[in-house]
């Protein structure tokens, strides 16, 4: 009863999360505009408080032994705001299924345009074996409920082709202190700053990125390298694979993520 | 008549800028407790929202050609709030000198209990010669109305020694994309980042960084490598020098900060 009485009143807008932010002078990059990395933290914390206030939360599913993990990112601007504009961050869930869920954000200026939109899809593991959970026996109607067809006007995310060893890595980082989340795994923020670091500032003075797209396949940990490949060969369409590599002699490389860049 | 009333009603409070904050999911280590790095980000945000508020803000001096340039930094915390934390940091000037300024920070719990303090140096240059600007004669009274003796009972930055060439350098950073702040230098919160990744995991794991100094030297740019050198002589105290080297052959390198860091 009180259940379909909550059904009832439950608006559109109680579905979606919203945040309030300001571009920082520290969130910007040399041409004065937040960068994505930054933005990926803002939709990823936007979606956390999202998850929390609606009884899905990883706090609530820590305590359960459940984890949200991010399978893939990809985040569409038609221009990225300036140092000290008030924006937006919005978020919802458009769908669930067995194994995973999308979930999509939008960027608003304060006069309601949209800077741009971003789409994600999590999945579900049980930390204990690392094994995916069965999220419609899970939740169910816990999450229908909140679903909103809310427009995302961005396409989905592209296959992303595995890379073929290329004879030279673009770059190697060892993962270092900064790079490693509570989970002591590289953060997938971390991530999307590496892969932007490939670029020369000569490529981000005369273009911008339109459009990011990360698939994260494999966790790296401290001690590992990120050995990072680029396919320059539909510039200005770059596709990279990072792989890491453990420092143990003889390691084979294992893809931790793959993204796809495009320039404009 | 209207500068005096404005004297008049001044209190305490319009003094000291006051920012709510909360410790976000990728804003913590794998310890779980929010980094050096981001709360030094916090910290010149809010300093820069307290001068702009008050008329001596970056955006009003760059129209004038002159610019705020962090000289040292000097953050010593009791403890690092955990991820989900609300948290408050204040910021007040505590005095201004010819060519320099003294500005405080505290960072509260929501009971008020401080988790620690700030200090920081703050000279003007002149963007056309990049030479200091005299502070007393630009603003005298304009800055000395915010003074406030508010507490901020951490030691003043001390003296870091140059260190001598050390044969092997801790690590060499290229300076890349996401170094690159706006004025086309590293920004000053990649070198915090950058020290604080030349310790191992190890340590991070049994000790916690509990005083965090920066002196800022000279500028490095875009194509420089940023060569860090580590005296290790004292023990869980650490004296950090990074060098920049222009990739000009036979540059030489120049110190770009000097850092010190106390573990306990």
């Amino acid at each position: 009863m009180c259940q379909i009485l909550d059904k009832i009143i439950m608006t559109e807008i109680s579905k979606i999360e919203a945040q309030q932010l300001v571009v920082e002078p520290f969130h910007v990059d040399f041409t004065g505009r937040l960068t994505y990395g930054i933005l990926g933290n803002h939709l990823l914390n936007v979606a956390g408080v999202h998850a929390a206030r609606r009884g899905f939360g990883m706090g609530l599913l820590h305590s359960r032994h459940y984890a949200w993990v991010l399978s893939r990112l990809t985040i569409e601007m038609e221009e990225m705001p300036r140092e000290g504009i008030p924006f937006t961050v919005q978020t919802w869930v458009e769908d669930v299924y067995r194994l995973f869920t999308n979930r999509n954000f939008s960027v608003l200026g304060a006069d309601g345009h949209a800077y741009g939109y971003a789409r994600s899809i999590w999945a579900m593991i049980d930390i204990d074996n690392r094994k995916p959970v069965d999220l419609t026996a899970l939740y169910g109607d816990d999450i229908a409920r909140y679903f909103t067809q809310q427009p995302c006007p961005i396409p989905k995310p592209s296959h992303i082709k595995p890379l073929e060893a290329a004879a030279t890595p673009a770059a190697t980082f060892p993962v270092r202190y900064g790079d490693i989340d509570i989970n002591e795994h590289v953060n997938s923020i971390r991530y999307i700053e590496h892969i932007l670091d490939l670029f020369p500032l000569e490529r981000y003075a005369r273009q911008r990125v339109k459009r990011f797209e990360i698939a994260y396949v494999a966790e790296a940990r401290y001690g590992d390298e990120l050995v990072c490949y680029v396919d320059a060969s539909e510039d200005p369409v770059f596709t990279v694979e990072v792989r890491s590599r453990s420092a143990q002699p003889g390691a084979e490389e294992a893809t931790a993520c793959r993204a796809k860049i495009f320039f404009e």
